[in-house]
């Protein structure tokens, strides 16, 4: 068990969801995003910084079914940065906020060494039961949104000293809000994949071998703050999901069907 | 206008309440609890921190008039902490959280420098108004609860090299949340003493004079984290107030009348 799992474990509770904790009808994420642990300072604008921020802590709301309606905002600010940093860095997480109709209603801020976004989101479940990790069935298909691997390739640029465009996946994620909300009666168990393919996909097979109708590349397999969503469901659904994305002009992949096997894929990477 | 100022400006949103944001009948508050912010990591054993970043949250919520239920952790941990060592800071912020009724029901632990704690608080309102600081009128008397001036003695013993006890008020502060409950309805206006009298009293009598009733020493009057209550009462309910105070062993301490003259007070300290 490493660190993160046995804190987590001192906390369990039965309120928690996978990314939020659900209450009645309303689900509660946080999520912290610091300078140097996701980010360094250099490879984004201040606005870029608020928008990823702010995209990473909704996703966790979208990915379970539901609608973010307000934020709180926790700031931990170096005191070199200027008043223009800061404002910037505001207008990047309202911007966000608003475009995925969150409001950000309080919060507070203090000094630190490092730029500290912590953000607690409030969100609505679109229907009675929320969209969670567990569930999968074997014959059920594993699919996946959009194209994976470009925010790999951005961080790894970047790492090299290069530079990346605004659209690189991982400044601007995707949150595919329509289709979760429209296709997730049809669907069995869901997450946004945050920690890449290889660590994401035992969890949501639980621990199940899938059988692959697509051959990945190593980068779409292993590349992390994707935040696509990665979906499982029923083969009777098949056809209606498909449908539903094709509606959302969402680029639906269908990876494979799970197997009564034990997975061989785990940890952060694996050869295949 | 200060930085602090100036970001909240930014963020300026009418579902602001003072401490907490209220959404129809619950109240959200967020506070970060930071090592070298707000302590020194050598001045309290982590389940001392634990508690006091959990009090000094849940303080805001019962400040408002609100019961705490849930609470939502954000833990910044730096790589050289122990197992055990977060394990006690676990048991400090559960103990304090269960004492006040409060569960911790979800978050996320990443690595930083720094000890960050950043708490959520989910909160739900004791009567259909909240307890705010507006709304004081010429005439009301101030009053403050239990003793203030331990708070600033136990910081300075810390930043000397001394030690305190665990019953400092540095360590412990005490939250009023009977009394608050059980009065609210006779308090017109109040709010946590956080910065200090000298700093808040203006907070809460809106700029305007008091007549004191009472002389205050120095440290009294600076010391902040006291999360004393300081409330506004009309002077036809004093008399229930100080019953109800009575009946639940809160010592309450009448400071004064609001005039009708600008204060002379302000910032964080000043001679009187």
């Amino acid at each position: 068990m490493d660190k993160e799992q046995s804190i987590i474990s001192n906390f369990k509770h039965n309120l928690n969801g996978d990314d939020g904790a659900i209450i009645g009808d309303m689900v509660y994420s946080k999520d912290m995003f610091v300078e140097d642990i996701h980010f360094k300072s250099h490879w984004l604008s201040p606005k870029q910084i608020g928008k990823k921020a702010m995209i990473v802590n909704l996703s966790d709301a979208i990915a379970m079914n539901a609608t973010p309606k307000y934020a709180l905002l926790g700031l931990g600010l170096p005191k070199n940065l200027s008043n223009k940093y800061i404002k910037e860095l505001s207008i990047g997480l309202k911007e966000c906020a608003a475009r995925y109709g969150t409001q950000i209603i309080g919060g507070d801020t203090i000094l630190s060494n490092k730029l500290i976004i912590s953000l607690t989101i409030i969100s609505y479940l679109n229907s009675k039961k929320p969209l969670i990790r567990n569930g999968a069935k074997i014959g059920d298909i594993v699919c996946y949104t959009g194209v994976l691997g470009g925010s790999i390739k951005g961080l790894r640029t970047l790492l090299n000293g290069g530079k990346i465009s605004s659209n690189s996946r991982f400044v601007t994620p995707n949150l595919r809000q329509e289709f979760i909300k429209q296709s997730a009666k049809w669907i069995r168990s869901g997450m946004d994949i945050s920690d890449g393919l290889a660590s994401d996909l035992p969890k949501i097979t639980q621990n199940r071998a899938v059988k692959f109708n697509k051959k990945l590349s190593k980068f779409e397999f292993i590349s992390g703050e994707e935040y696509e969503m990665l979906i499982v469901v029923p083969p009777k659904n098949i056809k209606r999901v498909l449908n539903q994305a094709k509606k959302c002009r969402v680029k639906l992949n269908l990876l494979g069907k799970i197997i009564n096997e034990r997975a061989k894929f785990h940890g952060k990477f694996t050869h295949f």
